[in-house]
């Protein structure tokens, strides 16, 4: 994967490579996205977006300590689950120093959980938000055996919705496009829908397709939740939108090229990746575990895994994923070549 | 693995396909056996049957959309984890126009699942009914979230059985009888004697062998069951028995040639199994999950990949299974080559 | 991995397996320690040493039965997780002639379970503890659903603490030594300082490094919980030591050779190990389950595990474990060889 370093200097690199983590979070390679998503986060909530920030880097550096190939640390692929890990912890408990040495060795442990990940998948798959998942779940469970650990006061709460019944009547246009904004920017775990646009125009700077997918899937994951019913509340502040938003940019065209075969499967992924996230609040929930986006990950994990017994899925898979656009051109390059209109397709 | 199709038109096939569908959820691959089987489940429960249907129509349906090998396909292996989804949430759930849209995202999502383990398990194991437990989980847990969807008022309820002390006395042999024929009908998730009896004849028209694993695995977990002093209730139900049954067909004759160390594992699977059932009934009610066929899928799993480490195992495996009467035939067969009266084994 | 066997008639080589089974709990391949783990057992609690025996010779038994090789049967690999799951069903649940059987059932199950996980990691990690960690769950799942299981009167107890707040003022120089010693004793779920004390010595026959190792992590262990804020009397009961033990002395210079580097990995591992203890038992407390060795068996298959991932961990990965004295003769005759100076390293 072709990529231009923002800075030649170590300490330039290190800026770069930790902005890419955070682009990362929504499969984007571009620093200027991970800046913007920063920024999205700082409008939010400021002491997260602080823990976003050491969480990254706690998690690049660990990578690079423990001597993770450059190319890959590189492109932000073990900083994005520290990025989330520093998240999670600072929305679910009160900051304190207690919290910033806990974060600091979560972010560190999620770098190890990344490297396992990727030896056990090998080329078959991706870690994607895995790690966080793991190692957030890992961690916040000690909440309720800890006295020295907070809870949120407020928080927990929309994260653990009940069933209200159906409520169509309450539910209007005005509250799905709240619902819609809200989605990109629970993939960050804020609530707002200035960060949410901000959110958007940050994957549309390094690919409309991306941006596309995660406004239609966020659509789709509202909708879902209205059409089953889940709390209305739930749905407007796009907590039945981050996993289909994630699932949508990384079936629509990144993961897999763009045609009618792989956006069905996309749809029905990021359908199913929605009923999910209803699904594990209720069967976390007396475990007292948030669901996170463990419906992205298993949802797309399966998927991807799918592609080794089902041809015409492996058929569509890019040489290697850059952006939806990016798997198009090279392609479309590699068909002109052979002459024959043939898509390309990785050989197993 | 030869086989006849019963049809050479499409439409034939695939009614064929689905058939073997329904007949490979007791690992039967015989579109006569799965006509029984459909009305085995006719019998109990119209409803049920017709979700049966659905679900195994659209499992092999999706698995040739996305490619899937039409070998595959034929031998019925994408459709009996769509038969158990279809029957799983039409038995949970009460049937309405959303029970039927959820039913199939859930039928086409099985299709994938089922792809995704045979890709991770290659040679190694089999998907057996995994797919199917790993997706009506998911679907389930929303039960509990979603407001649109209901749950059978009546149900829910035997498969939660509690802890209800050492009755011996209220259990006879009326009570025996009853709980091994109901073993081979909650395989279905059905419940009733005749069902019962039209599954063990369906299982003995394509391998007598099989039928009498079925009763004598059935028998087996009644005894368990009562000698642990689980509910009687549950035990008459069969609730003690299908994973029995489906350990018991697996592990003798089928997946191991029948040999004296084979029979040991197959009944000390077919014990754990049953534990297993009690145990996860236990685990899994706070979370508000079923047990279903999970201990059967755990503990044959275990079973066929402790081969690679314990030769003796290896030694019995079938070069390729087709029933337990067809497995013997080809070890005698190859052994009169060889002249020399040895078992043939895979190699790895 | 050579060694010397006490005996050289086949009962008397039984004996040494069984004894090595029981130091293997600790990673000690030596008859000795695990004649000595035996002592300290019996001294807190025979009825558990008799269920310890039972388990070890059942499972390596059940090994030999079904064709394991023998050479790692000799080392003891099969029997330690046999020794664990009669010691986790001696200390949940009364003894009676039911529990009896079953113990003997999960200890020839955890037989089957060790191959498959055997099998499934390959040379990339071990099978660790994890076989009795499942195999335990399921079976003390049962407990709830059986009613003539009976589960210990006071136990399950200690090991469901529950949120008590900060609390250092309660905790002495005294109850961190108690702690420090009922660490290296919790690992066998025992508690008294006396059998704790025995273990260490039992350690120090065998690796004097990995007896230091113990003593470390079990402090850690203490540290970590006390500075949570977890429930002193639990500290002090050793339970969050034991988890801690067993990850420092598998990462401390056993699993992993002696190096700035891989210590780093072995404290941040100790202190994962202790937080997951805590989120564990708050996690798996509304199912039933206690937490038992899960947290130090996750823990170090992850951290094993990314070795294929990060070059560094793999070039200080033992060509073959041994001790941590073993290891480190290895690698310097192998350096002294190659007259460099350099650390010998496994190649995948």
């Amino acid at each position: 994967m072709p990529m231009r370093q923002m800075f030649s200097n170590p300490a330039g690199r290190f800026v770069d490579q930790t902005l890419r983590g955070v682009g990362q979070v929504m499969l984007q390679n571009n620093p200027i996205t991970g800046f913007l998503f920063l920024v999205g986060i700082f409008i939010s909530d400021w002491v997260s977006a602080l823990y976003a920030i050491l969480g990254t880097v706690t998690a690049t550096g660990t990578a690079l300590l423990f001597g993770a190939p450059r190319d890959e640390v590189s492109l932000g692929l073990y900083g994005l689950n520290g990025t989330l890990t520093g998240l999670g912890l600072a929305v679910y408990l009160q900051h304190d120093m207690l919290l910033l040495a806990y974060t600091i060795v979560a972010s560190m442990f999620v770098a190890i959980v990344t490297a396992a990940i990727k030896d056990v998948f090998g080329s078959r798959c991706y870690a994607l938000t895995g790690p966080f998942v793991i190692t957030t779940w890992l961690f916040i469970g000690g909440l309720f055996t800890y006295g020295r650990l907070h809870a949120m006061p407020a928080l927990g709460a929309p994260h653990l919705t009940t069933d209200v019944g159906p409520s169509a009547a309450a539910f209007g246009f005005a509250d799905a496009v709240t619902g819609i904004l809200n989605g990109p920017a629970q993939v960050m775990l804020q609530q707002g829908v200035w960060t949410g646009a901000i959110f958007l125009v940050a994957l549309a700077i390094n690919s409309p397709i991306s941006c596309a997918a995660a406004v239609l899937g966020s659509a789709i994951g509202v909708g879902i939740g209205w059409a089953l019913g889940a709390a209305p509340s739930a749905i407007r502040e796009g907590l039945y939108g981050f996993n289909a938003v994630l699932t949508a940019i990384a079936l629509g065209g990144l993961l897999f090229l763009l045609h009618r075969i792989t956006v069905l499967l996309a749809v029905l992924a990021v359908c199913v990746s929605t009923v999910l996230y209803g699904s594990l609040v209720a069967v976390l929930g007396p475990a007292g575990l948030p669901a996170l986006t463990a419906p992205f990950v298993v949802t797309t994990w399966l998927c991807l895994l799918a592609r080794g017994a089902l041809p015409r899925l492996r058929a569509f898979s890019p040489v290697e994923p850059v952006t939806p656009e990016g798997n198009r051109m090279a392609a479309q390059q590699a068909a002109s070549k052979k002459g024959k209109g043939e898509m390309p397709c990785t050989k197993r």
